[in-house]
Order: structure tokens, then sequence, then C-alpha cells
């Protein structure tokens, strides 16, 4: 998969790409990334990618014709290269909001483009020339970087062969059952006076189970409700 | 602020505390940053900071023993600079999801304790251990550290003196009003046949505000009609 990166910031991907499962992801040559600054489109002596808002307002609004020549210099190089465009999306609060059946959609895509904003946003006419606008959740960051951090980790993941162990994309929270995930627990059996539950140490695989169902139940009624009522429904 | 964080990869936060604003926090000393990797407190040869599932099930768990070492050994380091001991976070997907209010209850904190996993989740007994969970989201990532990322974004933006235009942390998506940002603009006001709305370039700044509130309400509606319903009732 390619994922391609427009920011005015790349250096914070410096070690987000090279460490962990994204790093070996890279090196393996299963994760491509491109790099590259509207800066580079910049106006003026300044290379300057914002102006102030129209009509008045504080903060500055990225301009659309800088981020469009940024876009389509990735589509150029991609074209050039006989590879296919990437599906553009903007990163920005307006955006669907994030979650785990958009991330297992997007790690069947050959490429992604992932549009990162500073300052104020974009000017709105550069909804027009992306696929898709995603948003983090519902607070505000100072830029779409993060945001891309984490949908690469939640896309690079579930694309077959990045995690050593398969299962444990499957069984985790927020997965097929949709409730949250059961408790675990793991050696030392006791610790401070506290220990491992009886029925994990049991050996008696069909009481895990069952044990393990219920206190998932348990845990997402008494903490996200939301999602039992969307459990059902599925 | 003091913003500690607990990570198997402190290596994954090198550019990110250095870089934008978060990097002019920690040169200006609005922000500290201690990082601690449980790796420290690893047992035996190889230092191990996990183990599988008591039950049996894919993947690892971190142990408690570790972790609370390394929790415990940060509120030393603070109790010895005689600082107040940080507020525990567990970042997990079990969590309350991160939202604005709470980015802002955590900028009001003195110190902030972040504490990010990796692997298939923590030993349920962390959980007496911290003050608070918070997740990213209804999605699943490899670890806690894009996390921690986005709250320290969030919160750092809203602490005093932190963004130079103090305005625009308040006129932004997800802010006081609850709905989407209205359409943001800005030169050139012709751009491939689309224009600037004639409104924004009157100089009526009544009209402005007007246009900005209507616009602002349609975008939520056709978007987000779930943040309508909270506005509404706010």
């Amino acid at each position: 998969m390619r994922v391609e990166i427009v920011t005015l910031f790349p250096e914070l991907f410096e070690t987000f790409l090279v460490t962990s499962f994204v790093g070996r992801a890279v090196k393996g040559e299963q994760l491509e990334v491109r790099l590259r600054s509207p800066r580079e489109f910049g106006l003026g002596k300044h290379k300057s990618v914002d102006d102030t808002p129209s009509g008045g307002g504080s903060g500055m609004v990225m301009r659309v014709d800088v981020l469009v020549a940024c876009i389509e210099a990735l589509d150029a190089e991609a074209q050039h290269a006989s590879q296919p465009c990437a599906r553009r999306i903007l990163l920005t609060p307006q955006g669907r909001p994030f979650v785990q059946p958009i991330a297992a959609a997007l790690s069947a895509e050959k490429a992604i483009m992932l549009i990162c904003g500073r300052y104020e946003g974009f000017d709105e006419r550069v909804r027009s020339y992306v696929d898709d606008e995603i948003s983090l959740g519902d607070f505000v960051m100072t830029g779409g970087e993060v945001c891309a951090m984490a949908i690469i980790d939640a896309v690079v993941r579930l694309m077959p062969g990045v995690l050593g162990n398969i299962e444990s994309t499957r069984e985790e929270s927020h997965g097929e059952n949709g409730l949250l995930e059961y408790p675990q627990y793991t050696r030392p059996t006791e610790f401070r006076g506290q220990h491992v539950p009886e029925v994990l140490l049991s050996g008696n695989h069909a009481r895990i189970n069952a044990w393990r169902r219920e206190q998932a139940i348990d845990k997402t009624l008494l903490r996200r409700p939301d999602l039992m009522t969307k459990a059902n429904q599925a």
C-alpha cells in the first residue's frame, strides 16, 4: 500500500515511520510513504501557503491553489511511475468520524492520500478536490498530522502479514462483535493482594469463554452502552 | 504543565516534541515532558514487560507489576523534586471517548501521566492504579502513543500563551457552540471557476455573521446531526 501525506511538517513523521510495526512495514516494503509539503508550492518570497479569511475573522486559511498544486504533483508522480492515483482524504473536524469499519475499508485501497491542515482550516473549495473527509473525533487539534498517524496505525495493522500474530487483529476491542474487550490478566497470579480470577486458571475453556463473554457484555453495558445498542443492531 | 509519558517507544515522540507549537511550548518551558519506558523495569535477562494471557488467547498482555513499578518511579521523581504527582491516565479503547471538554479539563491540571499500552492490552489490575481511562475513538491501534500525541496536541493548544492568536482557540469547530465550523475562504477570489461567496467580500459584518451562522447550522445538520442535538441541549 502507498500512503501519500500532504503536510507542512513532514519532520513530524520521521520517527513514526521508522519505529515499531509501521517501521517494519516500511522496511518490508508493504508500506510505501511519500511526504510532500504544500510549502514547495507556496507563493512569493515567503512561500506562503495561507492567507487571512475572506470576510474577516481570526487565524489563517490554507489556500486552495497551493494545496491543489501539491495534490496534483503527487498524482503526477504516481502516474509517471504507472501507479494508480491515491484516494484523496482530507483530514478535518468536519469529516466523518474515524471508526474501525473505515480503517478496514482503507486497508483494501492501493493508495491513500492524507491531507493535513494547519491553522484555522482549509479554503472550502479544497473539498471539491478530495474523495473523502475524515475526522479523528470531536476535539480540536492544531493540525491533521496526528490524525494521519492514527489512520496509518489503524490501517497498516490490518494489512496481511504486518502484525506477526494474525489472531490478535481479530479478537481486540472494537472488533467484529462490537463489544469492549473482556478483562485480560497475566502473571503474576497475585499482585499486592489482587488475584487473577480463578476461572482463568481452571483450564476449562468452555467456562473461560463463557466468563469472558459475560465480562465483555458487563463492561460494555457499564462503560459504553452506546456500543451495546450498535452491537445488538448488527 | 508537566506531561509524563509511559511508553515502550519513547523514540516515537522525538520529532513530535520538537516540532511546531508543541516544540515551542517545550522550548518556552510551558510544557515539561518526561518519558519513561516500562522496559527499564522489565523482568529477567530480556527485561520482559508482558506475558501470555491467563486462560489462553492470542497476543501478549502487559504485566501489572512492571507497569506499576514504572508509574511509581515517575511519582517518586516528582516527589523528589517537590512537585505534585501527575493525574494517571490509562490510554485504552475501554476508556471514555476523548472529546473537547476532556481536553479543556486536562489543560487545567498541573501534571498528567499518559500510560501507553502495546500488544493485546493491560493486565486488568492496572486499572486500580490509575485515575482515569481515555480512548481516542472506536478504532483499534497497536498502542497508546498516537492517542498520547492527540491528547498533548489538544491540551497544549488550550494553555494560555501557547498559540499566538488566542481568538483562534475560541472560534474553531467543536468549540463553544458545538457546531461544525462555517465554510472558510481566502484568496484567490476565483480558482478554476469557483468563487469566494459574494457576501464575504461585502464588508457587511452583520450579513457575514448571519451567513456564517446559517452555513454552520446547515453543515452540521447535513454532516453531523448528532452534534446538532447536543448543541440544542446545551
